[in-house]
Parts: C-alpha cells; sequence; structure tokens
C-alpha cells in the first residue's frame, strides 16, 4: 500500500511540497479542539490548490436545498457547515514583494502534525525571485484546555539579506463555502474593532443569526524580546489587520506570536461575545504562547492516558489507529451538549448536517469506552432535547400521538436531508438512537438516566414503529413497507430483515422499560396502544430463507442475480463510481453491513452457527463502498475466529484517510467511520463486550503484531488490556472490584490487581 | 362544476376581464399552427401578472440538470422547451401616455378563441387617467395554411377624443425562460436588420445552435385604406421596430396589421433564413391579411371535417371535446419528423422535452383514427431517427448488442430527465414504442413500414428486455427487478405485472415479425440470442392473486393496507399535494392506470370476466392524480357497460384545462392528456376498436346526450360513426368496401353505403 506521508508513531510528516497533495494534506493535518477547526491552510497567502476552511462547531446555514424534482416532506434548506473567519492569516512581505508558496522556489519543506501533542507545526525554506532566501517556521494549535483559544508562533528567519519585512496579522471574515448551493455569502457584519494591541470580527450569519467573535492579539519580537513597533491598522468590512514592519538582519529569527479567541453565540449570549473574545485574547496573550502551548499539551496527556491504543509491531496499524483517535477526540470533547460529530467534523464543508446515526452506532461506543461518561451523556441529552423536533418531523410525514422520527441529517434537530428514498425512508436511524440509550445505560449502569431521558425519547421512537409496520392480510403479521436499510443499494424495499428486527427490538424495550420507569413521566400511554406494542412485538415479519438460519435482507432478494464481489471485474470498481444506479439497486451487491449490521448489534441474541452462516452469507456480497462498513464485518470475522479476514478489514479502515484510498480526502476526513475503525480492534481484535450483565473479552492478535495494549472504562472502572501473540493481560486501573470474563471465564480483579492469562 | 369561461360549441369566450385569470386564459386561448405557437399575451405592453411565452417547435436548450445528489448515469442537461422571440408586441401610445391594462381602466372586455377558424380576438374599451377613452379590436392567427406567417390585424378607434396616436411595432428576442435553472439568457443575435417595410431579428441559441429567423412587416391604414406615414426606426440588440406617429380622428376606425414570419433551422439551412423570412413576410404582406386568413380558415377546415366530433345535447361536452381537438392539432401537424407532442405543446414551458411515452400510448391512436396515415408515421419515424440514441442510452446503463432503452423524456432522443427512480427504472414506455409500431400497422395495413423501419426498432426494445429480465433461481422464472411502472406512485417495484407484460410482448412480438421481415436488415441475430428470446417468453414471471383473475401489480402489493380511494378524507386529496412521498409509495392508492392499462393495450388476450374482475380491483384504488389516467379507466368501463362510469370518467377529462380542476392551467395545457379524452370518446363511449384482422364498434351512449357523431379512419378508409339513444348509424365515406363488426354483427358496406342499426 502507497502512504501518502511518513509513518511516525505519533506524528503525520510531510517533508516536501507537493501542491497537488495540498488540499488531502489541508484535511488530513487538520486542528480542532471540539469547539473549532481549522484545515491546514498556509498562514502566509497562497495562490495555489486549496480549500481554506475554519468551522465553528454549531454554526450552521440553511442553505436552500437544489433539488430536481421536489417531493412533498422535503425540507426547505439543507444546513451547511459553514465556512467562519479566517483566523491564521499572516501576510508576509519582504521589501514589497509577498510570499507565496504557489509562486517562490521551495528549498525545503516540512509539515508535521504532532498527535501526541495536538499541534500542527511547517519549516520551510523558500528563494524568492530576486534570490532572497528566508526560513519560516509555524507552530499552532487550538488549545484543548481553553476551548475558546487558538495561538500561532510564526517565526522568519532571513538566510541571506536584511531587509525589511512587513508582518500582516489580520482577520478575514469575507469568506464563502465552496460549496453553496446558490453562490450566497453567508455572513453580515455586526461590528468591529482594531487597535494596535487587538483586533476582533463580530459576525452573524444571515437567516440563523448565529453570532461569533473572533479576536486576535499579536506581538512581534526578536531573540531579545518584544519589539515596540509601530503599528499600521486597517479594515474594512469584516476585516481587520495589525501589520508591522521592521529591518531584520540577515541571520536573526523574528517572531510573530498571533492569539486569537473565537466565542459564538452556541456556547455564549451574543450580546457578551464582543467582550468575551477581546478579554480572552488579551488574556491569553498575558500568560504567553509557551504557558498557553504547556496547558494544551496537558490536556492531550490526558486524552491520551486513556484513550491510546499502542500497537507494537506495525507501525502504520499504530499511527493509524492514533490518526483515528486524534481526530475523534478533536471533533468532539462532549463539553457542549448543542455539539455533535459531523461526518467531517471540522475538516470540510462537505455533507453538511453534523449529525447521524453514525453518531450513535459509531462513535457513542468509542467514546463510552474511551472517556468520562458524561462525554458521551452529551450525545444522548443531544437527542433528548431534539424529541420535539422529531415529533413534529414524524407528523409532517402523517403519524401522529407522539411518534417520533429522528432526522437522517441534522443541526438543530430538524430534518435537512433530501433524497426521499433516505430522508424519508433510512428509518432504521431511529433504532440507532434508540440502541445507543440502551448501550449508554448498559456500559453505565445508569438507570436514572434511562428514566429522565432515556424513556421519553424510546416511546416517541416505539410509537412511530407502532406506526410505521401495517398490517398484513397476506402474510398474517405485521410488515414494514418502503424502507431504505443500511445498505443504501436498496431503496423502498419491503420488510428489511435489519430495519423489522430493530424496530421491533425498540417497541419490546420500551414496553419492558415503562415497567421499570412507572409513574415517572406524565407521558400518558392507553392500555390500548400498550396493546398494539404486545400484539406487533409477537407478530412481526422476518424474512427468512427456508432451510437455513439465514435473514433475508429483505422481501425478494433472491430474486437478484447471485453472484460474489469476487465476480465483479477490478475495472467496475468501486461500482458507485462505473455503474447506473439501477444497475447497483438491482444487484444483490451490498455497500455496508445490513443483515450483518442486526447480528452484531443483537449479537447476543443469535448463537455462534447462526452468525456464523449468516457472515459467510453476506461477506462475499458486500462491495463496502461506505467507510462505515467494513468495521462492523471485521468485528463479526474476529468473533467467529476468522483472524486473516478480520485484520484484511480492519486495514480497510485503519488508514482509509490516512493513504486516501478513496481519493476524496482533499473534501475532509471521514470521522465518523475512524470511531468504526476504534470498534474493529477493541471489539474486534479485542473482543470486548459489555452486555447488560457482563464484560467480556475474547481476544485475537494478527501475526504481524507482537502486543497492543489499550484501556477501556466499564460502569467507570477503568481496565487495560494488553494482548500479545502468547498472552493476555487484564489490570484493573480503578478503585473498586472488576468481574470480568476473559475468554468466556469469569475473573474478579481488585483495584490495581493484573492477571495475565 | 364551475366553468372558467362562458360554453360555447366552437368558441371559448371570456367578457370581462379579470387580472387574476390572465395567466389561465393566456394558457387556454393559445395559439399555434404545429410549428410554433404562442400563448394570449397582449400585444401591448402589460405589466401585470402574465406568463409571456412564444415557442419554435423543436429549439430547445440544454439548461444545466440540477439535482441534490448526483446519480451515476444521469443526464448533465435538461432540454427546455425555449421561449423565442416576441413577435405579438405592440406599443400603444396616446399623446404619449402608453395604455396598459393592468393600470388604465377596462371599461369592456371580451376574448374569444374561435377554434373553428383558429383565430384569437379581443375587443375592449379603455378609459385613460385622463378620461380619453378608445376601444381596441385584435385579431391574430398562426397560419395552418403556411406554417412559417402569423399575422396580427390590430384595430384602434378613439371614442371620445381626437388625438396623436404612436403604434410600435416590434420584434424582441431578449427573452428568458420562466423555469431557467440557474437564471441563463439562452440567445445570441446573429444578425438584425430594420427598414421602413420590414423589421428581422435572427437570433441562435447558445450551446444547441439552433438559428431563428423572425421578420415583421407592419402597415398602418385608417377605413380608406393604406397611410403612407413616415416611419420611425429603432434597434438595438436582438431587438428592432416600427414605429407609427399620426393624429386620429375621434370615431374613427385605425388598424395595424402585422405580418410575421418565423423561420428556423429546425426547417431550413441556417444560411436561408434571413432571405426565407424576409422573402416569406413581404408575400404575406402583399397577398394581405384578409387572404391569409382565408387561407388559414380553409385549412383548419380540412382539418375538421376529418377530426370533428359532434356531441348534441351536452354544450358542455361538446366545446371539451373541440377544445381537446383543437390544441391537439395546433401542437402537431406531422409535417415535420424532428417535431414531436411536448406535454405542454406551445402554451407553456413546464417539464421541458418534447416526448413522453405519452405519444406513443396517448396521441398516436389520436391521429391514426383522424388523420392522414402520413402524420402517425411522422411521430413513429421520430423514434427511428433516434434509434442510436436509445442504443447509446442503453450502454450508459450497462446494456449491450445493440439494445435500446428510449428515454423518459427528450427533445433529440437523449434522456434529459434526472429522477433515478423515473430516468432509470419507469422503463415501460419502451414497451409504449414498440405497441406503437404494432398499432400502426394494424391501422394502416402497411407491413412495408414495419420492415423497413418498424423492425429495428422492435429489434432494440427486444434486446433490452431481454437483458434486463433476470433468471430468479427461487422463483424458477424471469423476473424483472427495480423498476416504475405507468402507476409512479410506487418505485422501484419487482415486477411490475404491467411492465412484464409489454416487456414479453414485445420480445415474442419481435421472434413473431423476424419471420416475416427475413433477411432484408443487415442486423445480426444469432441463434444463441434467439433461443434466449424464446426461452424468456416461455418464462416470464407475472404476478397474480392467487384463486382469482386479477394481476397484481407488482411483488408485494397484498402486503398494503388494504383501502379505497373513497376512504380518503377529501381534505387529503390529491394525496400528491397532501401526503408524503413515502406515505404515498407504501399506500395502496394508485396514480393511474397499470394493471389496467395493459388490459386495456392488450385486451383482447382476455376475456371479460378477467376484465372486470380487475376493474373492480383496481378502480377503487386508483386516484387517478395523473391526467392520462380517467381515459383508461373510462374505456374499460364502457367496455364492461359501465355507462355512468364511463361517463364520469370521461367528464374528469375532457374540461380538466378548460375549467381548470388542477389549478395549474396557468403553467400551460396537458396537451398529450387531450388525446386520451378523445379516446375515451371514440375508443370508451362509441368502442371503436381496430385489431389485426378487424373493425370493431360497441357504442354506448349518456343519457344526457341525445347524439355523437365523429368519422375515423381505418386503413385510410373514414367511416362516419353516429350514436344515439336508440340507434347507431355508420357510413362509409370512402372508396373501397368496408367491413365493420357493429355489436359484434359483421357487416360490410360499399363505398357512401350507411346502415342504421
Amino acid at each position: 500500500m502507497y502512504n501518502l506521508f511518513e509513518i511516525d508513531e505519533w506524528k503525520i510528516i510531510e517533508r516536501s511540497f507537493d501542491p497537488l497533495k495540498q488540499k488531502q494534506a489541508e484535511s488530513i493535518f487538520s486542528i480542532g479542539n471540539g469547539c473549532f477547526g481549522q484545515r491546514a491552510n498556509f498562514e502566509e497567502t497562497f495562490s495555489g490548490d486549496s480549500l481554506p476552511g475554519s468551522y465553528v462547531g454549531g454554526v450552521y446555514y440553511p442553505d436552500k436545498t437544489r433539488v430536481g424534482w421536489w417531493k412533498n416532506g422535503y425540507p426547505e434548506y439543507f444546513a451547511k457547515v459553514l465556512n467562519a473567519c479566517n483566523w491564521i492569516g499572516i501576510n508576509v512581505e519582504i521589501e514589497g514583494v509577498q510570499i507565496d508558496l504557489a509562486t517562490s522556489q521551495v528549498l525545503s519543506f516540512y509539515r508535521e502534525l504532532n498527535m501526541k501533542e495536538g499541534t500542527l507545526k511547517r519549516l520551510f525554506k523558500l528563494r524568492l525571485a530576486d534570490g532572497k532566501e528566508l526560513e519560516i517556521e509555524s507552530l499552532r494549535f487550538c488549545s484543548m484546555h481553553n476551548e475558546d483559544v487558538a495561538a500561532i508562533s510564526y517565526s522568519l528567519t532571513p538566510i541571506n539579506f536584511s531587509g525589511i519585512v512587513r508582518l500582516t496579522s489580520y482577520l478575514n471574515g469575507r469568506v464563502t463555502n465552496h460549496d453553496a448551493n446558490y453562490d450566497e455569502f453567508f455572513w453580515d457584519e455586526v461590528s468591529r474593532d482594531i487597535n494596535s494591541s487587538v483586533g476582533m470580527v463580530c459576525a452573524k450569519t444571515k437567516k440563523t443569526d448565529f453570532y461569533v467573535a473572533t479576536a486576535m492579539c499579536s506581538s512581534f519580537s526578536d531573540q531579545n524580546g518584544l519589539l515596540d513597533l509601530e503599528v499600521k491598522l486597517n479594515e474594512c468590512e469584516l476585516y481587520v489587520e495589525n501589520s508591522f514592519g521592521h529591518a531584520l538582519n540577515q541571520g536573526e529569527k523574528y517572531t510573530l506570536h498571533k492569539y486569537i479567541s473565537i466565542a459564538s453565540s452556541v456556547k455564549y449570549p451574543s450580546s457578551e461575545l464582543v467582550d468575551k473574545s477581546i478579554s480572552c485574547v488579551k488574556n491569553s496573550a498575558s500568560l504567553g504562547f509557551d504557558a498557553l502551548l504547556h496547558n494544551h499539551i496537558g490536556a492531550w496527556e490526558r486524552i491520551w492516558d486513556a484513550a491510546d491504543i499502542v500497537i507494537d509491531g506495525d507501525s502504520a496499524a499504530q499511527q493509524g489507529i492514533r490518526f483515528n483517535i486524534f481526530h475523534l477526540y478533536q471533533t468532539y470533547t462532549g463539553k457542549n451538549a448543542k455539539l455533535n460529530i459531523g461526518p467531517k467534523g471540522f475538516t470540510g464543508e462537505k455533507y453538511g448536517g453534523a449529525t447521524y446515526w453514525d453518531t450513535e452506532a459509531y462513535c457513542l461506543p468509542f467514546y463510552l469506552k474511551t472517556a468520562d461518561p458524561q462525554i458521551a451523556r452529551q450525545l444522548l441529552i443531544y437527542r433528548y432535547h431534539h424529541l420535539d423536533k422529531a415529533i413534529e418531523n414524524a407528523e409532517k410525514l402523517g403519524f401522529k400521538n407522539g411518534a417520533a422520527l429522528y432526522p437522517m441529517v441534522t443541526m438543530n434537530g430538524e430534518e435537512c436531508h433530501n433524497e426521499w428514498e433516505i430522508t424519508f425512508e433510512e428509518i432504521h436511524r431511529n433504532g440507532a438512537i434508540a440502541f445507543g440509550i440502551y448501550n449508554y445505560v448498559r456500559h453505565t449502569g445508569n438507570r436514572d438516566y434511562l428514566k429522565k431521558y432515556g424513556f421519553p425519547v424510546i416511546l416517541g421512537i416505539a410509537r412511530f414503529w407502532s406506526q410505521r409496520f401495517n398490517w398484513s392480510d397476506s402474510k398474517k403479521a405485521y410488515v414494514m413497507l418502503g424502507v431504505t436499510g443500511p445498505n443504501e443499494y436498496e431503496n423502498n424495499v419491503n420488510n428489511n430483515w435489519y430495519t423489522n428486527y430493530i424496530a421491533r427490538w425498540c417497541i419490546e424495550y420500551c414496553l419492558e422499560i415503562k415497567e421499570e420507569v412507572g409513574e415517572v413521566h406524565d407521558l400518558i400511554i392507553s392500555e390500548e396502544e400498550l396493546a398494539t406494542f404486545r400484539n406487533i412485538v409477537k407478530n412481526v415479519y422476518l424474512p427468512e430463507l427456508e432451510g437455513t438460519n439465514i435473514f433475508l435482507q429483505q422481501d425478494g432478494f433472491m430474486d437478484k442475480e447471485q453472484l460474489s464481489a469476487s465476480d465483479l471485474p477490478l475495472n467496475e470498481r468501486p461500482i458507485n463510481q462505473h455503474w447506473s444506479w439501477d444497475r447497483i439497486l438491482r444487484s444483490i451487491f451490498i455497500k455496508q453491513a445490513d443483515v450483518l449490521q442486526g447480528l452484531y448489534l443483537f449479537e447476543e441474541h443469535f448463537d455462534l452457527e447462526t452468525i456464523r452462516e449468516n457472515f459467510d452469507f453476506y461477506e462475499p456480497k458486500t462491495v463496502h463502498e461506505s467507510s462505515l462498513s467494513p468495521c462492523v464485518h471485521a468485528i463479526l470475522a474476529a468473533k467467529l475466529g476468522k483472524v486473516d479476514k478480520a485484520y484484511e478489514l480492519y486495514l480497510r479502515t485503519s488508514r482509509l484517510d490516512l493513504d486516501d484510498y478513496n481519493h476524496e480526502a482533499d473534501e475532509g476526513l471521514h470521522i465518523t467511520s475512524m470511531a468504526g475503525t476504534w470498534m474493529s480492534l477493541v471489539e474486534g481484535m479485542a473482543g470486548v463486550r459489555i452486555t447488560e450483565s457482563s464484560l467480556n473479552v475474547n481476544p485475537i492478535i494478527p501475526k504481524s503484531w507482537s502486543c497492543y495494549t489499550f484501556q477501556i472504562r466499564y460502569q467507570n472502572n477503568p481496565l487495560l488490556i494488553a494482548v500479545t501473540q502468547t498472552n493476555t493481560e487484564l489490570k484493573n486501573l480503578g478503585d473498586s472490584d472488576l468481574s470480568v470474563y476473559l475468554n468466556e471465564q469469569l475473573y474478579t480483579l481488585k483495584a490495581n490487581e493484573s492477571i495475565t492469562v
């Protein structure tokens, strides 16, 4: 496999400047802190191909929907992740000539993303047209310690000349989205301020009225300390700058420190943003770059302590898994219940919307096992806050009595997707949201959450399912017509096994916890409704292949031409780039785990033989053209003892973006599928399972690895798991006793106790 | 039922000016001649709500496709019917004040579409702000005699004043499309010319390079004859004008005659258009308005002679059926094989594309029975010319070996629709095109056409079907997965009975005529392919409801909630305006005849009892939310002797636009469904059937009619049919003997002979 960038266990390293890789690199070297994020665009002016991207969590714009043929029920708009004020900008002029990597001669170039410390560094030498050579080093980070803060250290050394240099540090809010449907400009200025110490731009989004104040504080120093220069000011609408002119001496290093604070109305009252951002940026400046950096690194250290996975013997795998964990924590830290995990995080603007079912199905298990349960809880509360909107959404589609349909894609609880076969029919997402609550409870044991916040959501979802099933006289069972399962290479099918199964489970779970919840809620559930629930649970139709244990993906599945993915010519793959949509639809090929997604979620309901039979039936038909697919297959393969298959599937996901398999990293990274990679290691290789009653570990290890080590949290107790070719070590890092099944054998570990088996 | 306009057997009449009805009226009072057409926009400047529309047959623009989510195989563009040069414009200034019906006081207003003569007339009195009153009378037509010609007579009488009037006659090519996706301007000027006798604008469409030259010749006269006035000229890009100023006397009538010629590269070489249009308009002017009008009326007389339907005892029905016949002939006259019948004809720009399966399924039977067979033949030749494009289209979707898939919507043979469930899956259209050939042959007996032009088309279509079926191991039969039937309220279904049936018929018909065609064509058909064809014909799966004669619309149809349209609350109808798309899809409700469409086309294959059972099963489930639906049900109802039902369904179609049932006449008329109305009378009420071996008449008559009379052509022999409450008269108007089954009884009529039974 070709590696785009150098392999290093903790770093992503680029050693030469390749303008053709710039947009990929901008995505891969992105930094963020869960509150805002920034693509690895250059500080200095760059006229080459680039996708500028600075994103503030939760700030979106309702871009008018573009469709060919309108369908009733389509949302009017598509919530776009919004490109916000450019805060990295530093323009450099050497004796009046602006430097630009696209037009200068780049003598050397080094770019490094330090995942341990969460910093982006560049070091490069340029030769200008007139022969002047200079070296520039920049280091920047979005603080994990104070999530309103970012900082840049930008140093410049004249190599073979002395002369006048002008460094202009600016904020530019006149930015657009690359993917705007109607080329609209999304921001209005609210106010701006510029003086010799602080610059600030406060802007507001059109229509959605999000306010964002961005403040900067810039200082210029040489090796002897701060230079007291005359600062030139400049400003225009949505733009402010501080400009420093100085005569530099050959061989001496000069540094511009740029401190940034970003305050948005997602977090603070709009009226306070200007003051907040200015006082915060002043504090940062007085604290200084090194102290800020120190705090930032400390915060990352605490994250890595709990979330790191160490793989010995396979540097590429090691780098891959850390890259995934790093970007997940850059995207979401659980501090604000209004935020969620967009498919591209803060690394690109594609897709729009922050929240897909990816959150519950893939990201939630990651945060549940690697972080304080409070973080996972925020993801659940997010959906709890959107319950009213989900009920409205279901009403629009003709449902009633509090039935809730969560949107396929959302920013604020409203649906913003508009393909009928997805928007209206890919409703299994509702099941994943209910399952997320169940999953949270079994990981944390927090039944109080279930009562207060979980039940209303589960009831709304169960009501939706109970209305979405209809009785078939012909089958003498409840059927569900016109759905799209997780395998989006089928649309508008009847009786998708996965959807019917998870829907039935939701209703059943609702009935079960209703007993527990008792009269706590003022939700009125009639006896008649309960009877309907029970009746449905007893009579749901689940398609099966007669004479086998195989669950059929949907009605009519066996009418398809029975082929394997291995029958496909290589030049026709991926089929979604080569085949017309109808051909894909009527083929047997599966985009992503569908029946197997169900067997994964509800593993305990099935014996190993049934899982094996279905895996052997579906895996050869699966083309894994979704980044979310291989991980589920990897987990099941591992469970079935298919170590090579599990490893092959793991590899498909772990370096997906890093090696840009699908040639789309330029648009941003696949953030949510990164959690899938993590799952395929922890749940796949290590066989970690948390059920309602127990913690289980059933590890395997690929031949090429000597050892892998990580921690998980179970009911808020950290457990270290280290797997080698010969044994497995478990160590209870918490304060209370921990019972764990290792290879089906129960062990109870006291605080700090470890065993090796 | 509320009638928008006055009932008259030959005219549409409006007696007062209602600005709110203006856009509806603009559609309904449209005129055209099969070569170009014009909405009933006012000649004089009008600042009120209006949809200007002047369309030249075959001139389109490839407007860039707008979709939310791109699917492989979508066409890059959507062919738009193009608004072309405004040729009706006459600006009127009374002593410097421009008249405008939106701002003046309208004292009286009369508008009349004379369907017998094909003219649009207006007569109105205005009072201007300063109290001046004047009367204006205009008459215009698009010549049916010379299809490059139009003419306007525009008269003005000062009622209570004498004064200076300026009449400006202009051509304005700076027009846009209301529905342009990206607000583009579609025309470039090629040349223009203006002198005191002739004005001309030659424009060319961007991208498609269609050239259209529009020339005008204007003259101003009083009751004593032509006035020799100084003509002011004016011009700018795409615009020319002749302006006449004159002192008018109170009570005297002055007339501007404006002659128009339109020459397009759809018909003539581009280089000749300017000369052609100028010489043609000069000829028209020298011939004079009255002579042009006389020739035009004569041409309409010949059309009505063959195509009229006289209904005694029901003026509304009489007006309705003539309105439909009138607009069909205004849209298509069969003179140019590059033209076809757009769903809105020349009455609006909506939908784009000229050709749907409507042409073969609805319009072809109309022209076959009412006009020279040469006209229907042009419609067939149109598809023959597009065969290569249909093969390319199928190749794009992965088919091979000369398989042809005709587009859902086209202008030039290329697909220009982009909804996957339609574009890729509503493939039954291919069957209608093959059936059209079969239908032409049985009407005309022209087997020579079949050999030369019919067979290659049928073979391409049969090849498509043979590849589109796949063998189902599970059903032990050939199945067809992922289609949309005529009932577009189902998408991506398996084994749509209608599609499977017509596909099997196509393959069978291909095998049958291959014997007849023999070695005429150099199309190589392998024995293996023929064997596949035969194998498929023998083993096609056709879903049925066990224990009945009911054919199931598709797999899984009986899993739906079994409801009737009468169960729907009135405030939820039409469901396509009230229900979300997924709800419509999973409901049992049928948009338009689907299984019944098959029983209609292949009536001879089924006994009456089977037809009745299916009609009784499907009609209650059908909501008829397509204008193409009620006619098919009306025909079957009539066949089953359900006179009241047939009449109810007939009424639904015959005045659809005239009374604007669906509140959309402002966008243009439903031209193709007008042919369905005609069918529901001729094939429904009168029970006319032309099979391969015979002509059959089995009439019924609604209670409220005393008599209806019309002609049809059978193997180029005209036959008069008159049906009263008590008897039916048949009269052979042709030169040769005619055998006809009347109520299953065979009669042979010699030339000019008639019988009354």
